[in-house]
């Protein structure tokens, strides 16, 4: 994907939130960093400051954390979410989790030094903060729904809801990933697709 | 506790955010009331959608759903935190969840439609923007540490946290709420209680 595509669906994002003039995608546009990430390279590792936030404009990550040596998977993001760690990102301290690349992926990068001196900029000042607003609240919404899910529901509950929002770009995450994201093992994971597949039939 | 220093509370919280003018406070404070909320009377109730958002100037509540008609708790507010069920307000749909109060507790609130208008005065806009933006983003950081917390943390790990954040307002919760937070029962509880004690002697 050239710069110009991924640059342009951050700006249809960005929109969906706060419409904006030509000028000021002028302006916002010159903090904005088009980088790309090979499959399995890391956009953060734990112990490290998180120093972008970005959008994900074509391929897909994990989020996970290392528990006694193990792989706790804790979260995929596609194409059109943003991503970041962001507690690290917002208090400048070290990151719990890493970040992968599940597929060669491109992310259009807004670094922490960036984002300040946009919302300093006179332009842009009050609507980078009204985005800034819209998506913290569209990530709070988000977490909160992933917190009820972790109190209330069983794995195979987890895994319908899953299918239901993921749709087709489930299909691209390893299963043993998804497994792993449910708290279960690959075997189990596949007895509870067989069990929704006879529901479905 | 009388309205006066409820409202000059939620002052004192909103300026840790964003500083105001007098004139400016004046405006403000004409969208908030301030509520009493008694002891095991509901902020908000599963199935009704969240209109407020709130201050705990005085009290404690706690937030908990229901799972195949038993309680499993999320999480305690105490004075000088926001309360809302966020989804619910922010999306005006349905909560999940309950929010209850746990002591006789003051709540000065932020209602939905004058949330709104706070934001639209002139006077005000930019401020409340400032002020939800840098919320949103204070509540994202916690609801990402209890999601951490969830997938990396045992039951007495998360005890130990909670002793380490809670300070001396976890003595006012009940025992057995803080047991059903932690997913374990109040007999397991005292064990790991017996057994940090005996650590820390």
């Amino acid at each position: 994907m050239d710069s110009l595509t991924a640059l342009q669906k951050f700006r249809e994002y960005f929109e969906k939130y706060v419409p904006l003039t030509d000028e000021e995608w002028q302006a916002l546009s010159r903090y904005l960093t088009v980088d790309a990430l090979k499959k399995k390279r890391f956009y953060v590792e734990a112990g490290k400051v998180c120093d972008h936030i970005g959008l994900v404009v074509k391929g897909s990550v994990r989020y996970y954390h290392i528990k006694d040596g193990e792989e706790i998977t804790g979260y995929f993001s596609f194409e059109d979410e943003m991503l970041s760690s962001y507690k690290s990102f917002l208090t400048r301290t070290p990151a719990a989790n890493y970040i992968q690349a599940l597929e060669d992926s491109v992310i259009v990068n807004l670094s922490h030094k960036n984002l300040k001196e946009a919302c300093m900029n006179e332009l842009l000042g009050f609507k980078m903060e009204r985005f800034g607003r819209l998506t913290a609240e569209h990530y709070l919404i988000c977490y909160e729904e992933r917190i009820t899910s972790f109190i209330t529901q069983s794995p195979e509950e987890r895994y319908a809801d899953l299918l239901q929002t993921g749709g087709e770009a489930l299909y691209r995450i390893p299963q043993h990933y998804i497994a792993n994201y449910l708290g279960i093992t690959p075997v189990s994971l596949s007895r509870i697709r067989r069990r929704i597949m006879k529901i479905s039939a």
